[in-house]
């Protein structure tokens, strides 16, 4: 893609209310613009992240028989009211009227829906398991928004809601997607840490967070300095010096970034809602269910957290907006020939982007170490003997070579 | 994928207020399913149908040099007070308030967010053009939402925005984009017709629609029988018998779908937002706009009317669910496993839904049917000899063959 058609307006300063790294970054380099409190528009290179967590996520989520669906945002009451949330969610549940002043609200989650749409279809022990899933966007009316994707008002989320016909069932799923999330959060590079906590409006038994340790983030961790135990501090009540529930060792505190969150939700939404089965033994029994989310959108501002310095990102490979990012310098027909050609056939291959621009290097440069494109090419003065200057900013290694040894040197890498 | 977790739940009937075929269809293949009045949920047929037009739109955008971003359905008033269309959208926008009391609406477009963003950045010539589209969830309290996806009040759209230095540059745009909207609808199975019409509630100075002819939709088109004039009736103000006003041929109406729509806006938002650029001789000028819609909920809806009969679907080979379907029906360990391995080397390659429900051949028949797979193999009284039926549905040809030969039959047609 060309960088001139690219809208990726990159800022020198950040706005005075990012306090937090990824916050100023994600403002800086353009990868998203706020349009009103907690509520931000994703520009291009935001998107494509986003588009690239995604598809990480589907894959992980298919190849473990899941099925992907898409839920309204816009959740009429009698749902609500069914399941007893309309009266007891509070204001952070955005509600709004139609035109004939029936009630609805902006779903910050769809336990009703997906379960309305199960009970009318799921009569029999023969249709269960189900896994569906869905990417979409969701409402959440914070009293304080802040830290722009990390307590955001509209934000995406990919919510996973599985319906069993036993407690065993329901705990085998629950493994599955805690070793499918720790897949996805691999591969997506970055380094997360599994937590107990409550299970809050959601309500339900049992639930887990997947948390980016790190030193910014809404959460308190506790956690073992001697073995696995780590919870969220307001589910457990440890602080630091604590002793370790589970082998007595001592209790450390951290904050981190929640990105992932699974719970066992048993029979509360079908017993309120009236989503029962017939079992083997023909008697009628409440679905047993569990729900899984990542937040998407978060995800985005936890890894430029991850992977960035204060002035620059180096995305990993896996959720890259761009593979190659080549920046001419050269100027002249000759050139500018030369460098068409060279992103022409990098770009049959790979994700490339060129930067067109009529800017100073300098722009060019700090434009590149914002953007965080893990590979680069710059195109200067040595293009008349032939070679470019490649960069590996992984390793910080910046080689000359000939022109004609791109694609090779790429092809070993990507 | 296996059908047992598909999630598919066909019906014998179609609900009473479904009157026009394909929304019957919809319903009865469980395509989609009504979570509230114009209010729907994708299941996953549905979805995986809509990704499949999702994916032809952003090719066709992509190679064009439009860039992809994301807004928010969240829309504060101040946006919609600056282009004075707070006050004048009626009873259609969806308005709610936050729980600071402040007001918000649900975006039905974007212009208003979309000029916000680009005017903060773009104050030369030089930056321009832009072309940003994005796939995002759409917002209109229809006074009478009816027809399924064709007159929904939460409806998934692509909007394009296109920003020029001149009326041009947005000619050209335009004429770009009718021809993408032409090889979109083209490469998705559709056969549309392009026709003028008024730009309504968007405003601007030219506008054209995408229609699919179809006995029903909710337009009404004035069309020449002898030349090549057609307009929205709502446009033209032409019935049956009137002069064509190009050939003075005789004007017959018809009943269509609106699938696309394009606008030239010209500088209303551009200059009442106040989002202006210097051009190449200093002088301060607004920026020249066009937009640019394809309703992708509603391409699904035209895409099934067109493609269907009473009973069954048969899908575009570009934008079916799934690519092949196999029906099994012989019973047994060893059936089983060559059917198990038949399923697995196809998967490999192609789209593939096995229906391993514990069901009656007839209810699998009828069931593939409304689902509408082009290619079927059944698995059944002749897998003894290792042989399969496959179906080619577009030709309705059934040969027998040995299951060895599948992979390069499939190989040939797909």
């Amino acid at each position: 893609m060309k960088q001139s058609m690219l809208f990726a307006p990159t800022l020198k300063d950040a706005p005075k209310d990012a306090e937090v790294k990824s916050h100023k970054l994600l403002i800086r380099a353009g990868l998203v613009k706020m349009t009103a409190a907690g509520v931000y528009s994703y520009l291009p290179l935001g998107q494509r992240v986003m588009k690239k967590i995604e598809a990480i996520v589907r894959d992980e989520h298919d190849k473990r028989g899941c099925s992907e669906l898409l839920m309204p945002a816009l959740q009429p009451r009698d749902l609500w009211e069914e399941s007893g949330r309309w009266a007891n969610y509070g204001p952070e549940l955005m509600r709004l009227k139609d035109r004939k002043e029936r009630d609805f609200c902006l779903g910050p989650t769809h336990e009703e829906v997906i379960t309305a749409l199960v009970r009318d279809h799921i009569d029999s022990y023969k249709k269960l398991p189900l896994a569906l899933y869905q990417i979409q966007t969701k409402y959440r009316d914070e009293l304080r928004p802040r830290f722009a994707l990390m307590r955001g008002r509209e934000f995406v989320m990919k919510d996973l809601y599985t319906f069993s016909d036993s407690e065993e069932d329901l705990n085998a799923w629950y493994d599955t997607m805690m070793d499918a999330y720790t897949t996805i959060f691999k591969r997506a590079g970055l380094d997360t840490r599994i937590v107990a906590s409550s299970t809050g409006q959601i309500g339900g038994d049992v639930a887990h967070e997947f948390m980016v340790m790190s030193e910014v983030g809404e959460d308190t961790i506790s956690y073992c300095t001697k073995c696995e135990y780590a919870a969220n501090q307001e589910f457990s009540g440890l602080t630091d010096g604590d002793p370790c529930p589970k082998c007595g060792g001592e209790i450390a505190t951290a904050k981190g970034i929640e990105v992932g969150n699974i719970f066992k939700l048993g029979t509360k939404y079908s017993k309120s809602m009236n989503a029962y089965f017939t079992d083997r033994d023909g008697a009628r029994k409440p679905l047993v269910m569990g729900c899984y989310g990542i937040g998407i959108s978060r995800t985005l501002m936890a890894a430029v957290e991850q992977h960035s310095e204060e002035n620059s990102i180096l995305w990993p490979k896996s959720i890259t907006p761009f593979d190659v990012h080549i920046v001419p310098l050269a100027k002249g027909k000759e050139a500018q020939e030369t460098i068409d050609r060279l992103y022409r056939s990098l770009n049959d291959r790979h994700d490339v982007l060129l930067d067109d621009r009529d800017e100073r290097a300098g722009v060019k440069f700090k434009d590149a170490d914002l953007i965080g494109v893990p590979y680069r090419i710059v195109a200067g003065k040595t293009l008349q003997e032939g070679k470019v200057e490649f960069t590996d900013r992984y390793k910080n290694e910046t080689v000359q070579i000939p022109i004609e040894d791109v694609e090779e040197r790429l092809k070993q890498i990507l």
